[in-house]
């Protein structure tokens, strides 16, 4: 339940620029197939979990390889994906650390071009934390819509 | 007809990134199904209005209870709708108000999950006025594309 | 190749807040079919590629020629099209110019209204300039998702 107390914890419009700037890079990384780099916008112990998998990922380097196996299955179908975020709503959670809570939808075209359409539309939760001036995912939760 | 004089009227970027974080926080209770809550985020003389409709709903209660009725039919099908909004235009509105203009835009995920639809794309007007610190809907018009 | 030193390189809120409130009344400039005004936001020797086209259009006038022959023919099936941007990366790319790279989908709701389909999925970088105040577009390039 939302109270009338935390509908004003925003953060600065600086943040929030820091913010959408960082899923903007994050999810093009992860389109464009380079699961490393994009694995590297975790923290070295971050967590990756969905609500349709027993247990979340744990760490940068097992993040960074089950994504990778993803992208390579994908590329063998010549499908593209795109990870579109939105309605993201970004609160302080201490420690200079953002809690978000935001929508992913992926699109998909087939190989050949034309017409895309609604793969997957999920709900996602981070804690995103600062470090050496970079925002980090240090925990992810994602539920699919309808599960 | 946008005269070039008018394409300079942007708001400042805290006001735009306050906007973003309104919208982010309405829509999101709106699918959580907090009819209440969102109906909250109307001024107390709120306005909204659609095309499709002959009347709009007057004061934040019928909002409010207008939209209960929906979400109570929706609930019983166990389909997820996700309203996006984005291609967001604010312009200052006189008195401290800003005028937005937008696109929102529902996907349905049925029971059990897996590819979503469009069910429908909208554009949107608002007023918005600051009451104690917290941006409000003071009168909404949604156009249903193609109707 | 994407280095973490170039992770680094965002622009400023203020500046990433104008980059968004341009595109948003870009976007809804052409899908209102104002051809004119829509090419008003490029440069007088701005450029507009496609992937899926042998060669960029070269010149606002031939920008807007080019387009307006678009939106008459799309009139012409009472299909209403909604160009939404997302995911928006905005590098400085000196002079003071920005490069950005982000996503555009089309939607497309029939003449009569109901569900939209996914007309196409597309990515965008286009190198945006300032000019007496406003940002234009300098020069623009589309690749078509699975083309």
């Amino acid at each position: 339940m939302t109270t009338e107390s935390e509908v004003s914890r925003v953060v600065d419009a600086r943040t929030y620029a820091e913010v959408l700037q960082f899923y903007s890079r994050h999810f093009q990384l992860l389109d464009e197939g380079q699961a490393e780099q994009w694995a590297r916008q975790f923290t070295e112990d971050g967590e990756f979990g969905q609500n349709v998998k027993p247990e979340p990922r744990r760490g940068r380097a097992a993040i960074a390889a089950s994504m990778r196996r993803g992208i390579d299955r994908l590329a063998g179908t010549g499908v593209t994906r795109r990870h579109w975020f939105g309605n993201v709503i970004a609160e302080p959670d201490g420690d200079g650390a953002v809690r978000t809570r935001y929508y992913a939808t992926v699109f998909e075209t087939p190989a050949g071009g034309g017409p895309a359409r609604v793969y997957l539309s999920t709900t996602a939760e981070d804690r995103l934390e600062r470090q050496n001036g970079e925002w980090l995912v240090r925990r992810r939760h994602i539920v699919h819509d309808g599960t």
